[in-house]
């Protein structure tokens, strides 16, 4: 596998093109849309959220449908959520004027929203949009990078990521974007991700592997713990790079799989370190928990804890708060097993070791918290399932983000 | 029933006293202690954490044993909590102390901590602390409310309050403190509350009341989500009242119930509305819900959710991030039923109408919203149960109290 340039238009026949459609933002672009002539097997996870916007419940139709799929079209502004049937007659519409745009069935095509529940979206805005977009739609790898600067909300930088691994001899290429950044507590899959690739392979493996994936990677983020009513990840398999197609479960798979885990875990992590007003990156690595259930359980309670949270900010080695929220996570666990250390690029250090509180050097542990992004380490000496989640820390400025985020 | 002056002394027999042990604060008192001469029956709720604090384990055997009660000791400062053998050493030690100056057993006496998890307590200064209150034990009024003081940590303001009500023609006193005011999110009672009551009854009435009333009232509230290692509540009777005894769940039974309703639902509400960093209180009534326990859950979601918070402490009527936190709830609920409102002493505003968004007045919500109270107000049109649910909006100072409470 190689690390390569690009996101959503890296892998071949896929285009995209963006536009300021002034839905909700003024001189910014605020749609995109992604493009393949060719049809695409698809594949996606949604959110958990009983609520569920308009456009997730749509494309939730067109993925189970098993129907090819050649166009998303992604807004940022408006999430489209608890908009009754004028939301669901909003969708219809976007897709119906791509279908007219683009000679495709409007049954091909998904739809993303991000941004303020309960609002209208401006229908005649968005079918301008499309006409703009499919006029505009380019295969460049800038053309990705643009449509993935689109669906931004609060996010402060542009999450995209791509990579090349052979299939039997063929390279293949696998890209997407995604987009944070708060009600980010994925419970499926994360707020909005896209993924692109022009592999060959049948849509029930290409589901198998998006939903194993997923669970290691974006749902281990979490922002506020809230969980969006928005929450869509998409993957469009095109099958333009002629690979010979993948269909069961053998090395060509695994291959395929490992490269998913990889673009999946960047841009998770990408989207945890800018969760709003997050100052740093915070992750937690627990190892040898009695299952991966637990494990998983363990440290997504330590970096959703607002006290660890707000601790990490603080560059405060409170130990305490991060067995607290361990406690409360509902896994069963001898405190007397435990042994947690904090760790950065900066070095490590032990804080608590099988029941008790070590005495330990304060101005090591300030210069080991005071990095980008810092680790909770945690060994609970029960068994060898292991996991890692990321989130950030809580800061003045989420607040601020949220306490005025319509006006 | 009469509210009534005073707290953990209103009712008759107990006394109380406080002093400054420097166990981590300095010019301010930070031990309390609670006493009966007479013997009580006992009845308590503690925390569901996994990792609980050794104090918390103390008291469990203690009410579990059905031995009579005479004494608690309070520390704020330290939790003694995540502190192996040691911290249990530190509970005995405390004890002992009671046992050799107020002569009642060792094992009569409870203990509870708050503050810093992970640190060991001070024993010296703790059985310095039991002989300084030992001596200076009074019933007065004033001397619960030092005791209700010398329990804050990051609290602005006591909390106590006084009952008294009639039990076949005998005046009976209840009475009680607590404490909060961060890593509140109980799960079987909050983090710290005292009551004390003079009243006759059997101990298995008085648990059963006790784990009835907490589940509508310290279960209901949350500050940050963060379930403590030390939530403890306790009560005490002594049976100085004189009442004929209560022993079976007759009328009598059901007028003390009523009683601690009252004054447990105070005490956590003015927990809530006293959150850390919190400048109103917020809360949420779910109606017609198919099940009390989905009105609950509902309501704790919404008064739960960091967007909710942010959105309540900006006085923003983004009714949206309500509506998505019942969605992740985890009750079953279609969006086409619930009616939305707000409410304050300002007014009452509609937003939401059985899945369509309202145009509303902003203005108004935003009058209605910057009142000290805000409730969200949902009918549920599902069923008839309905539940409370009380919390406080998330603030900069929330952030600025716990990015550096150990310093």
């Amino acid at each position: 596998m190689k690390i390569t340039e690009g996101g959503v238009t890296a892998a071949k026949g896929f285009e995209a093109s963006c536009c300021s459609a002034e839905i909700k933002y003024k001189n910014r672009t605020d749609m995109a849309l992604v493009f393949s002539k060719e049809p695409c097997v698809s594949a996606g996870t949604f959110t958990s959220n009983v609520v569920k916007a308009a456009c997730v419940q749509w494309d939730q139709k067109i993925v189970s449908s098993g129907d090819p799929v050649h166009a998303v079209v992604v807004n940022s502004g408006i999430a489209n959520a608890c908009t009754g049937k004028e939301g669901f007659d909003a969708c219809r519409k976007t897709a119906d004027a791509v279908e007219k745009c683009l000679n495709v069935p409007y049954s091909s095509v998904a739809v993303a929203s991000t941004g303020v529940i309960g609002m209208q979206l401006p229908v005649d805005k968005l079918v301008a949009g499309v006409e703009k977009m499919s006029a505009t739609l380019d295969d460049s790898l800038a053309a990705g990078t643009d449509a993935s600067k689109a669906i931004m909300t609060t996010d402060t930088v542009n999450k995209e990521c791509a990579v090349t691994f052979e299939i039997a001899g063929t390279e293949v290429t696998l890209g997407g974007m995604s987009k944070g950044s708060g009600m980010i507590h994925p419970n499926m899959c994360t707020m909005l991700a896209f993924l692109t690739t022009d592999l060959d392979i049948e849509k029930a493996l290409l589901q198998k592997a998006v939903s194993e994936v997923v669970k290691d990677t974006f749902n281990m983020i979490t922002v506020d713990g809230d969980t969006s009513t928005n929450d869509t990840l998409l993957l469009l398999a095109n099958a333009q790079s002629g690979n010979k197609k993948i269909t069961d479960e053998g090395e060509d798979y695994k291959t395929f799989k490992s490269a998913l885990l990889y673009v999946c875990t960047y841009l998770a992590k990408k989207m945890a370190a800018d969760g709003e007003g997050a100052s740093k990156l915070f992750e937690a690595r627990v190892v040898n928990a009695k299952s991966k259930q637990d494990a998983r359980t363990l440290s997504r309670a330590i970096v959703g804890s607002n006290l660890s949270k707000a601790a990490i900010f603080g560059c405060d080695a409170n130990f305490g708060r991060f067995l607290c929220a361990m406690g409360y996570s509902g896994a069963e666990f001898d405190q007397n097993d435990v042994e947690l250390y904090f760790e950065s690029t900066k070095g490590r250090i032990k804080v608590f070791d099988k029941g008790t509180p070590l005495v330990f050097d304060e101005e090591r542990a300030l210069e080991i918290m005071k990095a980008d992004a810092v680790t909770v380490y945690v060994d609970m000496h029960e068994g060898t399932e292991e996991a890692t989640a990321w989130g950030c820390d809580l800061t003045y400025d989420y607040v601020k983000i949220n306490a005025d985020y319509r006006s």
